[in-house]
């Protein structure tokens, strides 16, 4: 049994903090989060105790850290932990800069401990079933991927201006599920974008509305579809062409009704957002980090996934910019 | 908080311990069961104690039980529970002979205890959002429901020997299911059936296929598709027919992906079994029993739902050895 | 090339008149009907001419009629025709007495003249891969059938005082698709139904809603689901359950287009009514009867299956009234 | 009723031969093609004349060309038409050279007679509802559009040779598309492609696979997904995503059955390719030239229209050898 001391008592970190309870091997020990009421409430409900972050790195007992804070603090925390020892997953990403990035992952490797990114989408059993029916050749080799990603409504714009960016905020996903279904590292990007969800998107500098195209040393292609409005829930989908033929993962709606009436045939959305469409995925995840602190497997989506993916976010905003593609 | 005791560990208590031990206001407190290892894995993976029957209904403490024992200590136990003026949650059936479902339902009623029998269907949010949107006008009156239930495989014939035969074992459901949807108590039923699925059940005297046809007082109708062998999965779908449309709920599919090849779009299945496809369903009729322990609501799949279900089972088969229509 | 004269210049006539002129090997050579307004415009448009039926069954060009004109008079056409050595294609069906059609029959076979009744069902490209399929293996032995077939609004009470009633009218097409699925006659019959869409077809003494029950010879079993008014266009589809799997012919919806909005997803309804579902249907079995007058076939749908298709409709009202299951 | 004289009897003239007698003001006048086996055959088929090109200039008889010969003669064909004074439907493309284009239909615009430029797609009712649900307000605003756009199968490479390379040959009926759809001009292009279906076609000089990136004034966007080869029928998909929702139209699918058995769910591809996919589409392009031809509606799509579709198609190319966007 590993406990784990959970830094951030948010949104997603009360998604983690059900599946380290439910998880036969972890346990939550801890919960640390600068609002002392909403670290009491998981706390309390999950038997865990409160801890100050100091006291959890200091620690003997905690075996790992969940890192679900601020994005701003992700890489003090990862290097701390690093230096105290302890295993760590940490929500992506691990900084907005790469520079620091880079120096953070340094200290990781000096210190060998394991670190997760928790790219959620890789564990979505749609998505790992596109790869798996691909790896067995069901299309042959892969030759274009389309990646449509699109959020329900925008998000407010004081998100926007500290969130890096709709390519190091949103689409960084979909970069690391280009190079997690491809399996090859994108040669060039491009990227066209616009502000036309909300006004005040366009006020903090930022774009709402991309495409982007990627090109894999192999010659395939990928393409990035993004909005932050879709206007009918999360619309969470890919296509993978190969040479026999398409692997394509789809929406999953809220319900299986169907209405027949004359104004034709309604059927439900898919699930609103990512906590009911990535509720499995979650729960895979960790499963997949239990594993990595049984020593059994290494992390699959490294630091260095987490590097590679900001870094085609940077490159992005480049190729926005100059209004060309960037070679890698 | 209320304390749950749990009669029997086996696969469809396992279901239940996991909903008791998620709910708020529920704790598993003991576990009862002949087989002692399964009783003690159970009650220690969620923290419970072990008891016996006897010390169940003694214990001040026990605020309700749930009965998930065999089909035969059904009305023993939710006799003796009542009169120890425990609430009860007893799956399906109370008994199998309608008469010893009589005198066990006087009981309940002279010791106006609470009993919830569990037709987890009901609560399937498909079927039940067929019923919402019905109730909301959406395809006018109700004219005729179409009820298509399939198992996946047969069971083994020494199950089908103490099952009651299909109509008692498996469309016991379906005319639950009938009343719930159409909310009118049907005045005829026609039942014709075949032995086509796995010989060993003939032998059994028991039929694996069959089509029922129920008439209400209103004219509408209802029909029943029945097979204990699908081939495909879990096949639970079913369409009311209304005066302006109709409403269907279909299957649950494993996932969403396809393969579109040069063969056609290979889609998946529907889930396997109702411990998945009725996953949500067990969760949302333990809610709908913690509303009735909060003496919020009474339970709204009675006593005498279970009887009027196991009647129209008698039925049909009555109806199946005459080759004509009951009048009921 | 093989001249046809068409009897009947209504809807259905116009159907035929493009089929038979598309085909390369029949000309429309001449038409027939009491409304010459109605003859002439058809006649006219494809360069045919026009003629009484005395003409026509005297006149050694005319090489096959096609008898689309009013139910009651197809018996006395078709004995006509048989008696002037023409092939014959006749609407169904031959007639609604079951005792004047076995006379009909009875001279047609005296003449050896070929006669193909147009189930027209029989043709539509889904239900026959249905039947292909199952043929090939794909889902083993075929256990049941379950056949949706509902139209999208009810015909006027002046219609369905000469229809014959529901079951020779409406369900004679699906008796028709039961025998031709299943490739066995069936043994008994169960009939249930009500007057729930219009109280003008009750008042005919007719209904409009029905459940039909069949049981062939071998156990397996088939359900007919009809109503004269489905509210969202021609409902046509069928399910047919085997031992591995099962076919199912889904309904043809009028466009591709989803419009997915915070309301849902909305998709088109079916194809409107008969002559847009079956469109393929009419012009297939248009080219069937074509290698008939080849000579290359015998008609695949014979009097007798007319013939029979009315028995069991005969039955079904048998069923009805006595409210209970008919061995035949 | 008018004459038509169509130029080319092979396979795209054989659907429009079929077309025009359909009509019920057009007659196949006169067929004209170098090989004469092939304009014997269908004029004999439709009673028509065989001509030489010169023969239906100067024949008054003759009200309009449909010019479906080979691409490098419809310049001319098109020149020499106007000058007789005859209404043109020419295939597309006008030219592959854009100044020769652009002299055409100055030759055209000079003459004053009608051009339709035959971008097919456009008719086709799944697309054209897009349009019309959008112009409707269903979504609100266009925001992106995705065009999906992938043949079954590469053609040969002598085919590749002449046919103006994959932007000027294929992915011109999706600029078109877009301009149809969006209603409005782009104002920069991007393009980046791959040969990785056939090396031959690679050895022509071209690509097979491609992704296209187009931004209109109003900030909008579309992409278009194109490859030689899906290896499951004509993919043919679009997607119009605005500020509420989103219109799709999917493919057309060779039938409605479906096999569900342990394997999964299978289902029909869609049509194989464009002459069954877009039936519909030429019979619907052809009665909008007939409202040309009777002056009731000028050309939807004209020269200018081809001009402009093969304007980005040049651009594309230009894009892809620079590796940058192309400002319009």
């Amino acid at each position: 049994m590993f406990n784990i001391a959970l830094l951030g008592a948010g949104r997603i970190g009360q998604v983690h903090a059900v599946n380290i309870t439910q998880h036969p091997e972890t346990r939550l020990y801890a919960v640390v989060d600068p609002n002392v009421q909403n670290a009491k409430a998981l706390a309390d409900k999950y038997h865990a105790g409160i801890q100050t972050v100091e006291a959890v790195m200091s620690d003997p007992a905690v075996d790992a850290v969940l890192i679900a804070s601020a994005t701003d603090t992700h890489a003090d925390l990862i290097e701390l932990a690093a230096k105290s020892g302890k295993a760590i997953f940490c929500e992506k990403p691990v900084h907005l800069d790469i520079a620091r990035v880079r120096d953070c992952l340094t200290v990781v490797e000096q210190q060998q401990v394991p670190l997760f990114i928790g790219f959620n989408r890789r564990y979505d059993p749609q998505f790992r079933r596109v790869k798996t029916l691909a790896a067995e050749g069901r299309i042959g080799k892969a030759e274009s991927l389309l990646i449509i990603s699109r959020d329900p409504l925008p998000p407010p714009a004081e998100y926007v201006r500290v969130s890096g960016g709709l390519f190091r905020d949103m689409t960084i996903h979909d970069f690391d599920m280009a190079r997690f279904i491809m399996g090859e590292e994108p040669v060039s990007v491009f990227a066209q974008g616009s502000n036309l969800v909300d006004p005040a998107i366009g006020k903090e500098g930022d774009i709402d509305t991309a495409f982007v195209v990627l090109k894999f040393a192999s010659g395939a292609m990928a393409t990035i579809v993004n909005s932050r409005r879709s206007g009918y829930g999360y619309d969470q989908r890919l296509e993978l062409h190969g040479a026999k033929g398409v692997l394509s993962a789809g929406n999953i709606r809220e319900n299986a009704v169907q209405q027949w009436t004359d104004d034709g045939c309604l059927a439900a959305k898919p699930e609103y957002f990512f906590l009911q469409r990535y509720r499995e995925a979650y729960a895979a995840e960790w499963s997949h980090f239990v594993a990595v602190l049984n020593g059994r497997v290494p992390p699959e989506c490294s630091g260095a996934d987490g590097e590679r993916a900001l870094y085609l976010a940077d490159k992005a905003f480049e190729s926005l910019a100059q209004g060309k593609e960037i070679r890698l």
